[in-house]
């Protein structure tokens, strides 16, 4: 398989190469044949090229099985002024590859427990799935700018709410059967047909799928109060955008929480939901885990390995069981360890 | 002063009549003259006169000076073909009073830590506020439906934008001297502006409060990972929307929390945050701690009785301590008391 890894700005570079090194470990163990082809994206292509997603990094993709992405982002691409920005070229190759849903699992884990801000025993058995539309809404709407307003517009077709619902409620099919959707459709025009889009679908097509609908202001307290209730939930971009950083802290730390982002065809880009961590960037600290779980959903979507996603997801289950921390995952700064050292310790767990 | 109070729906009615007992304990013992007249909003207005906002209800409102309202909204009006919904009476009294500053304070009280899903450790001390942009944004932008798609228009003018920051700047000066501005600048031209106009209205009028920006994604995970380090905070209409009710679960529950909202002139609408709540309408059981902390708001910011104000917030606050805790405030089903019972504890405090 022909694997493109866009590391991106920040921590970028640290946590990609340590999904690399496990993806390497498996190939290796199962007889898998994997290329490696490395693309700028982001700042890091922004100061090499001019273009936060150069024509020679869309071809790679465009060809890729699958793409690993580390983040891309920082402060010295963040000027108010600047034309060009490190998350146009993220937002350009979802697009470009048409990448319309992008999965986002939440499952705590035991060890964790403690660096949620989260009541434990809430968190018992939490083991959700959002799924954010991401190529339309208003990320994508026409944009204005004079010298005294601003406008972005938020559109959404029949055919991208569709084929969104579809995604997911296949997958609640295959879960529990349970699919919560979320708008504002006492306010929003998209949501109200948003609402009657999915209610249509799940009605048609997937009558054995139980749907409810949530108010995204109900959903963000619901999703704290009861997050043991969710099973699989889809809503639109920027709804979602919002909704899964939030899921983020019943996980106890971003840096455990990878995600998928999927089209109609194989392939994809598989990214940690972290940002590029500038404060951090280079000192060997940052956690590698949502980056090694990413390229789990990488084996399990991209390439049909379900056998060597799980086995990676339990080699990360076992070394967090066995303590190895970052210092974003516990509160016993002497006991936090670094990138190499959970590199190291997922790799042993897979042999 | 010519009180309005608009009852609305569901749990509306009883949580009102609770905080309008306790303006007119208020009013005897100040010897203040308080007249109430009550009108019809939402889902009973509709039923009685085709409007969500009766024009009559408008008048009153516009001559009042200051309005408490309960709730609107309910199953019985939110068939997805209806063309006239509770919430549009709402939004257009907030629009037509020019309220275009929602100020939603969150202070965890120690008697309901046991309420909310976020560890009690990181909610000592917790003491922040938010104010909302009401008036502006995708709420009333111009919205389309067409056979295959829908759109909604986020617009925002300079105009908007500084006057609300200016309220917050302003409330930020009189309290810890900080304000955090939150918005989706790496991706929404409207958040650039706003990103644009915050950083000078601060910086050329309130060169003494120190700002700092946050994306909204970001900020939906530090409001819960350290909500102590938030003192006021300042956003556009969706992302207020979202983040006060995420910010709702610091108390525990929605039942606790009050809202201003406010405008260039005296006067206001006053109304606890939480919704209509219709499976529990009528029962004698809502919790009226929002709506009678909503009163105080109104004696605050709409007849400048801050001592009053105060008066009524201390009595709140040793009903809570003396476990007077409705069903949503304790898992002690058997304690739990009724909005009739909280009512005469806050007024037996006011003595
Ligand atoms: C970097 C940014 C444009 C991006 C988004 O908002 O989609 C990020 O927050 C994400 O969630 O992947
Ligand atoms: C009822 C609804 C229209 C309203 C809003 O979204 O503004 C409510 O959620 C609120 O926060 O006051």
């Amino acid at each position: 398989a022909n694997i493109v890894v866009l590391p991106g700005d920040g921590i970028g570079p640290e946590v990609t190469a340590a999904a690399v090194d496990v993806l390497r470990a498996v190939a290796s163990r199962y007889g898998h044949d994997f290329h490696f082809r490395e693309h700028l994206i982001g700042g890091a292509a922004i100061d090499a090229t001019g273009s936060a997603l150069p024509a020679e990094t869309l071809a790679a993709a465009r060809s890729a099985d699958a793409i690993l992405l580390g983040a891309v982002g920082g402060p010295k691409w963040s000027d108010p002024s600047t034309r060009v920005r490190p998350e146009q070229g993220l937002l350009a190759i979802r697009k470009a590859l048409g990448l319309f849903a992008n999965l986002r699992p939440v499952k705590p884990h035991a060890a964790t427990l403690g660096a949620s801000p989260i009541k434990p025993h809430l968190l018992q058995g939490v083991d959700l799935i959002v799924v954010r539309e991401l190529t339309g809404g208003i990320y994508f709407g026409d944009k204005t700018r004079g010298d005294g307003d601003a406008s972005d517009l938020c559109r959404y077709s029949v055919a991208e709410i569709e084929r969104v619902v579809r995604h997911a409620a296949a997958l609640a099919r295959a879960r529990s059967g349970r699919l919560t959707s979320v708008d504002k459709a006492n306010v929003l025009e998209t949501s109200r047909l948003w609402r009657d889009v999915t209610t249509r679908i799940v009605g048609e097509e997937f009558p054995d799928v139980q749907l409810e609908h949530q108010l995204v202001d109900s959903m963000a307290m619901h999703l704290l109060a009861r997050p043991r209730s969710f099973d699989v939930i889809v809503t639109e971009n920027m709804f979602g955008d919002i909704l899964t950083d939030e899921a983020a802290m019943l996980a106890g730390s971003l840096g455990l929480l990878p995600s998928a982002s999927l089209g109609e065809g194989r392939g994809g880009i598989f990214e940690p939901i972290h940002g590029s961590a500038p404060d951090i960037a280079g000192k060997g600290i940052a956690n590698p885990y949502a980056a090694i779980l990413s390229a789990a959903m990488l084996l399990r979507h991209a390439l049909e390995l379900e056998g060597e996603a799980q086995c990676v997801e339990l080699a990360v289950s076992q070394a967090l069981d066995a303590g190895v921390l970052t210092a974003d995952l516990t509160s016993d700064r002497a006991r936090a360890v670094g990138t190499r050292a959970v590199t190291e310790a997922v790799l042993e767990q897979l042999e």
